[in-house]
């Protein structure tokens, strides 16, 4: 069993107790052994001897919402609304992807992920499959779901629901346990109410959590009401959505009461600041949220919206807008934000084991290069992390106990050849 | 007179007839002489050939509000309220600023913005002297001024005012005309009227602009109507500052009058979205202002409140908050976020010719390595420059005809140095 040791370090644990350690961390197998001050043995008893040096080590980043390969689309139709942006930029292109650009488009985004220090990610899309196999070429941690859209024929709402239903029984647990999978309507308003209580049944038979966008925009959540007399928080209640357990994507626009259901059943809230912004969705009560107990952790939604996919900037707009528009300059402090897109990112994947450097949690671990300008003087690193950092200071990646990038290049996957298929793909796509 | 050419570049000009431009551009001397789709010459007729395959060309970033020397407090007390921060934190600290601490402080912060495609910044601070020296060094551009407090003994206000007014006259024109000056009573709230009066004078008589901090916080502006009965800008137009060119910093609570009184004297507002939301100090009215004819551009203000001096981030958050506030997709898109960094900065501090790549301007400009996953596929390269490329995706760096970073590195300062006593200066006011 390879024991490896990381020396003169310093280390954001998102631990409540020990928040920072300089020191020494010890990874054995797929696991963190030791923190601490002093290495627990001579530094002869370990197989590699790590100088930490100018590193700030530091949990893998979660990203709870995201939907890879839509790479392939960023910058194409940006600045309009949601709804314009979906069903005439989004959607048209959309039905032109084969499980090729699935496949690259996919691999691309792992890579900016990866190389950005988000070590887990949540992905609703189609072709899974070519997702699945990217996740576990990368080594990276991804919590994968078919997201399924129910505006169809029966019979093409069965198939998807099946291949749905397949995708989630078969990959639920592999690659060493770094893929899991969930059941995924895509939203309220692209389901039928019959279809979602039928994927509920699935989860329900295969024992798996439930993924869906909710009340991202107010113009749907409105056209909720109109249609089923029911908000989209009470619409899913109704439908028996919560008593599975649940992430919902966005939440922008929540009443009161809607809140005090998604505490009541503990539905987890993937909040995406960069692309609410974007599309101009409106901001999500991510205050009031937290205060009713709800999880609400961070995603960046596709690069299509946002447009990129690094989690330091979703922690520094989470810790900023909320200040802005509240005009309270406590709100979302730093150690606040860095939580949600670490430990409670992981919790809301029901990952007991992730998002924390604490003896006994998985080796998924970042570190970031400390000696440059923007990261000086060497003070309040979680203010760092929060309000300076970004995905390019990243240096090293450990997922698993196993090195995915290291002095800023990734092992396990072809750089050059991916973007050489991306640039491909997309061309495919315009002609 | 050395030539360059750039050749097989993609140059994204900030020019309303040619916004972007895949071809050639030719440097000579200190000016763009020529940008278009072919080589105006044989390539032989050049003492320099750039093939710039993979790089984007824009314009170098201009940074209109910035207090340089405050690096050596980011991250010291950060979630605070601006006065609660000011007062308790920042001023106690800045009290120990000795000659060196701003010497080095400056350095590091033009090192981060020199590095990250700021070519041009505003500063305002004491010891400028320092100041305009690390400019000079540096080969960056830089608009100075001494900001002057006057809450202090009538000696000590004519002692502050003559340096100011020594600054402002010795640098004015100075580093082959790359340093401007300015003279800046530092807010309304720290400068008694007839000391504002004084160094309005000053400038009339130097023929200067003035540069003032004015409507960041809503109490700033109550304190304003109760002390002197009127709201900031007719307090200061009153004061008779609008009689000079002004560039004011912030301007986040501002009534439809206040704005008009500004756009009427062509006052030019510097938009720091990022220090406005991380104290908590509201959403400037940056499209009412833009309607009403005024000029908006960015700043970082100081890396104490942002806590990064990157003009990527402050475009993005400039592109992106206006429209998740106002729930306006369109508000401040892409291309209006990269004017207001680059050809709107420019002209907010009077430089006629910088801020496009247009023949006939200033040299002043950057490159961005392209061949990266975040700004693939190769589309639309402002909405990449905008919503996700950062300051580290930078790489050659070109002030007034002079390469001062390339491939990465910086070629006029001595970045080693610099972070070594950078960190003795943070270590020494620590102590």
């Amino acid at each position: 069993m390879k024991k490896t040791i990381i020396i003169n370090g310093i280390f954001v644990t998102v631990d409540e107790v020990a928040p920072l350690i300089r020191g020494c961390m010890v990874i054995e197998q797929d696991r963190i052994i030791y923190i601490g001050e002093q290495a627990p043995e001579p530094l002869e008893a370990y197989d590699e001897v790590i100088n930490g040096h100018n590193r700030l080590y530091m949990p893998g980043l979660v990203n709870t919402h995201c939907h890879a390969a839509m790479s392939l689309l960023r910058g194409y139709g940006d600045d309009l609304a949601l709804q314009i942006w979906l069903e005439e930029k989004m959607w048209p292109m959309e039905a032109k992807f084969s499980a090729k650009d699935v496949r690259w488009g996919t691999q691309l985004s792992i890579l900016e992920m990866i190389k950005g220090g988000t070590t887990t990610f949540v992905d609703m899309y189609d072709h899974m499959d070519e997702v699945a196999q990217a996740v576990e070429q990368s080594g990276m941690r991804g919590c994968l779901t078919r997201g399924v859209i129910g505006l169809c024929p029966p019979e093409v709402q069965d198939a998807k629901l099946k291949e749905a239903t397949a995708f989630a029984r078969n990959w639920n647990g592999k690659a060493d346990g770094r893929i899991t999978t969930m059941m995924s309507p895509h939203a309220p308003y692209t389901c039928p109410p019959d279809y979602i209580e039928r994927i509920v049944q699935a989860a329900h038979d295969l024992d798996l959590p439930i993924h869906t966008h909710m009340s991202e925009t107010l113009r749907e959540v409105l056209a909720n009401e109109q249609q089923y007399g029911l908000r989209p928080v009470e619409h899913l209640e109704k439908l028996g959505v919560f008593t599975r357990p649940t992430l919902v994507a966005h939440g922008v626009h929540l009443t009161n009461e809607e809140i005090s259901i998604l505490a009541k059943y503990s539905v987890h809230v993937s909040h995406n600041p960069g692309s609410n912004l974007k599309l101009a969705s409106g901001i999500a009560r991510v205050q009031e949220l937290q205060h009713a107990g709800v999880k609400v952790s961070l995603g960046t939604d596709s690069s299509a919206s946002n447009n990129n996919l690094d989690m330091f900037e979703e922690m520094r707009l989470a810790a900023l807008i909320h200040k802005g528009v509240s005009g309270d300059p406590l709100a979302v402090p730093a150690k606040e934000a860095l939580r949600m897109a670490t430990l409670t990112g992981a919790e809301s994947l029901w990952l007991p084991d992730v998002g924390q450097l604490k003896a006994g949690m998985k080796a998924d671990f970042i570190a970031l290069d400390l000696d440059q300008p923007h990261l000086l003087p060497k003070t309040d690193f979680i203010s760092h992390i929060v309000y300076s950092a970004s995905a390019k200071d990243v240096i090293d990646v450990c997922v698993d106990g196993n090195w995915i990038v290291r002095g800023g290049a990734c092992l396990t996957l072809d750089e050059e050849r991916i973007k050489r298929e991306f640039e491909l793909c997309f061309e495919g796509l315009l002609g």
